[in-house]
């Protein structure tokens, strides 16, 4: 608006965290739009429209009952909707959490990771996350103040946890480990087993573990391993979990945790002073996604035949097109994470500038491996549930087609 | 689920913060359902359908683009509500923040204030804020390490800042000042040569205004003072507002913030973790908000003409049936704010025994002043925008009633 002078200074927590660096491939991308058919493996969002049930039953309730649709609600939620959840899980995961005492509704699974953060972390504190991990828990451990601790995980071992390697870092200052399985951007589901043990640690040593179960439906072979099901896991986990995936319906932002009773009420603590409470008509939209077998339908007929199909094509192609990438087909979520290393080397390039390239020259985004983490590097992100099957062969044709022609 | 054996710690910090009082009369409300006709003064809430207009728009849109009004926004929310909000407040308060660079949609004021707060605070650091005050502030200050300060104000002086008071409290360590205007719990709107004398104390001493304008629109005499288009304030204001009180959506969750460059690019870098991004629907029926003179039909023809009757027979009735309350007849917000020391002293109860009171033996709720900081004890909050006029008298003259003979 004018020009600034001189202003107060800002919190020195700026200095902790950085900007989402996916932001700075959104501003490629800007430049790229317009020039060439542009083709997305960036993303992390669904590309489904959400079940038609639920839209119709938000449209009905803004229409019959304006004035309630608009409502503050609890700051936990409706409780008919953690009851809805509560009997969800007892289906799928065997477990019933109360839902007045040990759930609470928050903004999408990101609320959900900031709030059980916040909750049990004191400033100091270490928290283990994997290395590569999904970007938003580094910055959400730095913002509670506390240190970030990585586990390398590699493709070789199919990006699963070590658990001698992770024994080595638990300290006096362990006080959380964050699980994310099925994972972004591995694609890795944790095996059940090693889930046991990353519990049996959390027990010996009090620490806490935070399960982000975001994509616990999206699920192409084998199980999902539902952390607070396991013997001995309640008192050590909060769970956190979003409806964007599931459902398609990643902007009305809702999510929830569940959890010991002492934790969720602390969590509800914080949220007054963060958020106050969530999004009615996006709780009112959910309710329909438990009801008659909507959620079920959805996921048999719609999400889980597209994205497997695309996920297949993709692994196909992969490999057929650039057979020196090294990677582990995703047993679950959006995303394959690939080695790059031996054509990196010859094209004298790292992640990030291959990236950069790939989008000015083919219009094919990929994310750097590098954001990811640091045993992020020589990867990249390429995620398959966006375009279409034509489109994915088309992308990692003109990738590998640039690709192969430089590295000679 | 299971009884809780040994629980890992819980973060130190929540013993920096209380849950909102206001949930302890929610539990004596509970109680109380059923048994009477029960009359609230007790909420903050609008209560008055939104415009007919923002909840078609937004039907139509969930109905003609189901998966594009369920998706992923920027973290700074839309551009297009931004440009139509800064044309809104060049319209109003003749500033036009660059909707790019300068604003920011946020989850309500709640996300607003604790954004802003995580952006300019470091631990140690002193935030003052009036005293009584809203109480989300006070546990928003020490969720972000920094200690609140409060600046007395009476109802002997219309609850206005005391420029000299203020002078006092300013030192080293004060890094921001919080002014909410018109204000919750008194209903007072601070007079311009207030907020200028503030500013100006703002600039010398180097700290930062957050100014709360969420009940910008809901006044009832006199104007209200946008800080930011002062002379000389840009550089040290974040303004903070919602769309709760003025389209009576509370539940959609959306507000916005501007402030200089620097400090709005600092509260999209935390909200990246904390939210993510600001609902899509909510944005959606926003836009509708601000076309064809919606936004100043409704304010005009529904919501000023509802509020302000029913201010006025508050008044009118609270001076008739409690003679000896002390109050200042709100200028805008939702709020009477009495002092009712008279009456205590004789009834030997302080202001939350009085309340308790009320709820169980006359079924009329009131929120006790003390909730909202060392100087509201002896005082009560009416709410006069939930009950219609005929139920305002009908709830004071219960209320006069108990405490008339209670009280000799």
């Amino acid at each position: 608006m004018r020009a600034v002078v001189v202003l107060p200074g800002l919190s020195s927590r700026l200095g902790l965290v950085r900007k989402s660096p996916v932001r700075r491939v959104a501003a490629l991308l800007a430049e790229a739009r317009g020039k060439k058919d542009l083709i997305s493996f960036g993303g992390g969002a669904p590309s489904l429209p959400p079940p038609k049930e639920v839209i119709e039953f938000l449209i009905e309730k803004l229409r019959e009952e304006p004035q309630f649709s608009a409502s503050y609600g609890g700051t936990r939620g409706f409780l008919e909707l953690r009851e809805l959840i509560s009997q969800d899980l007892k289906r799928y995961a065997g477990i019933e959490p109360d839902p007045a005492q040990e759930m609470i509704i928050t903004e999408g699974a990101t609320e959900g990771i900031f709030l059980s953060l916040m909750a049990v972390v004191d400033p100091g504190d270490e928290v283990i996350i994997m290395d590569p991990t999904y970007l938003g828990f580094i910055e959400a451990v730095k913002l509670c103040g506390a240190k970030p601790v990585g586990l390398p995980v590699y493709v070789e071992e199919g990006f699963q946890p070590d658990i001698e390697r992770l024994k080595e870092l638990i300290g006096p200052r362990t006080k959380a480990m964050i699980l994310l399985s099925p994972d972004n951007p591995t694609g890795r589901v944790i095996e059940k087993e090693r889930v046991k043990a990353i519990v049996d640690l959390a027990c010996d040593h009090g620490f806490w573990i935070i399960s982000d179960e975001t994509y616990k439906h999206i699920i192409y072979e084998g199980q999902h391993t539902y952390t607070a099901s396991l013997p001995g896991a309640w008192e050590n986990t909060i769970t956190v979990c979003t409806f964007s995936k599931t459902a398609s319906i990643p902007g009305f932002r809702l999510g929830y945790a569940y959890g010991p009773a002492e934790a969720i009420d602390a969590m509800e603590k914080i949220k007054q002073y963060i958020s106050l409470c969530p999004s009615t008509p996006a709780q009112l939209a959910m309710m329909a996604f438990f009801k008659d077998g909507v959620k079920e339908r959805y996921l048999r007929e719609t999400v889980i035949p597209t994205y497997k199909a695309r996920r297949d094509v993709m692994g196909k192609y992969l490999a057929e097109f650039l057979p020196e990438a090294k990677t582990v087909r995703p047993a679950g979520s959006f995303f394959y994470f690939v080695n790059m290393k031996s054509y990196l080397e010859r094209l004298k390039m790292d992640d990030e500038t291959l990236c950069n390239q790939l989008i000015k020259e083919v219009s094919v985004v990929a994310i750097p491996g590098g954001y990811f983490g640091e045993r992020g590097r020589d990867h990249i992100r390429l995620t398959f549930v966006s375009e279409p099957e034509e489109r994915i062969i088309e992308g990692l044709s003109r990738m590998a087609k640039y690709i192969t022609e430089k590295a000679g």
